[in-house]
């Protein structure tokens, strides 16, 4: 879900940047997409890659794809080399607290920004919104400083704190419609996938009541 | 949501049969609803309802509604002695193995539809897909039996194992759209209620497509 509904939040993804995502899955999914073209990573731990492709090869077999371009370094500084250059930015982080709390930081809404052309997508891991609903609107908040629209969407994912988990997305288009998918439903069909759909992309962007409310009013 | 979901589906749910749910919680929703006249609930242990009042009376404050009428029963001998009453049929059970399992079975779903009215749907907890998956396929295809038309929805609850809670909803009218709530997104903004939505109606029947594949192709 955080590649497929940032990549089909756009309707011409043709180059993307995933910063982190050592494990490879994220990259085997974005490569997927039937209009992607260049898929560029980078992952500040090359360990993690490393030992992902000894012990989870289903996840690492990402590294493998042609459209894939994977740097060993630090997100900050690829950004701040590339302006302008990419269609969709997707975060695959740890979590908000912790080692990776740079990432959730207005700072790096700004550098995301610098990098992202024009009518770009930038999607973000975001928290639950059972256990951290002020952290994940502070980190909207941050993310509106940059981006004219910005989304908070949940999936199911029972593995994670109270069995799901959320993205925030931002987008430098005012009329971004996030929670309907460009491509069509027979295409995204026909794309091998095992959780990703039309309807479940704009189900993730349905929030309880309460939770809409503290989010956008 | 195992309230409202059923009661949005039905384009005038004006008479209810709660069967369980001792704690009083789906009661006081339900009659939340503009057009529920008359909510009948039928739990097996008065012990149940007792400590509730005592012990969670913002769940128990809906048996102090008006409209709802409270046996202690059984609520299988309870619906053989009603035909073709109710509009909806809430079943608030335990899990699906253990003391409730006879509440999962296919005699249930026939006992249902003889006490149901015959454009009626019928509601009941149906487990975790990541959990429970053959086992929902079982019950869905139970209520197949008696219901011309079968669905499974899924809501987030982060106290239940995976954080979420499935319900299997049937209807004996084979155009049935229970994805579509039948009164207004106004008029459901309008009712106090803390989860519920029209959007988060419909999000709650799109399933990840290996779920989906499942369970209906």
């Amino acid at each position: 879900m955080i590649s497929f509904l940032p990549l089909c939040a756009h309707p011409n993804p043709k180059k993307v940047l995933i910063v982190g995502g050592g494990d490879g899955g994220v990259a085997r999914e974005v490569v997927k997409h039937p209009l992607v073209e260049e898929v560029h990573q980078v992952e500040i731990d090359d360990r993690v890659v490393e030992l992902s492709k000894q012990y989870l090869p289903a996840m690492a077999c990402g590294f493998a794809n042609e459209k894939l371009k994977l740097t060993i370094g630090d997100g900050f500084d690829y950004m701040k080399k590339h302006k302008n250059e990419f269609d969709v930015i997707i975060t695959d982080s740890s979590d908000p607290i912790g080692p990776a709390v740079s990432l959730f930081q207005e700072s790096y809404y700004e550098l995301m920004k610098h990098a992202l052309k024009d009518d770009g997508i930038v999607c973000s891991q975001g928290g639950s919104f059972w256990l951290d609903l002020d952290y994940i609107k502070k980190t909207m908040s941050g993310c509106k400083e940059h981006f004219a629209k910005v989304a908070y969407a949940v999936t199911s994912v029972p593995s994670y704190p109270c069995g799901h988990i959320g993205f925030v997305m931002g987008s430098l288009n005012k009329n971004q419609d996030f929670a309907t998918p460009k491509l069509g439903k027979s295409e995204i069909d026909s794309i091998d996938l095992r959780y990703y759909s039309s309807e479940v992309h704009s189900a993730a962007f349905a929030l309880p009541r309460w939770v809409q409310k503290h989010f956008y009013e």
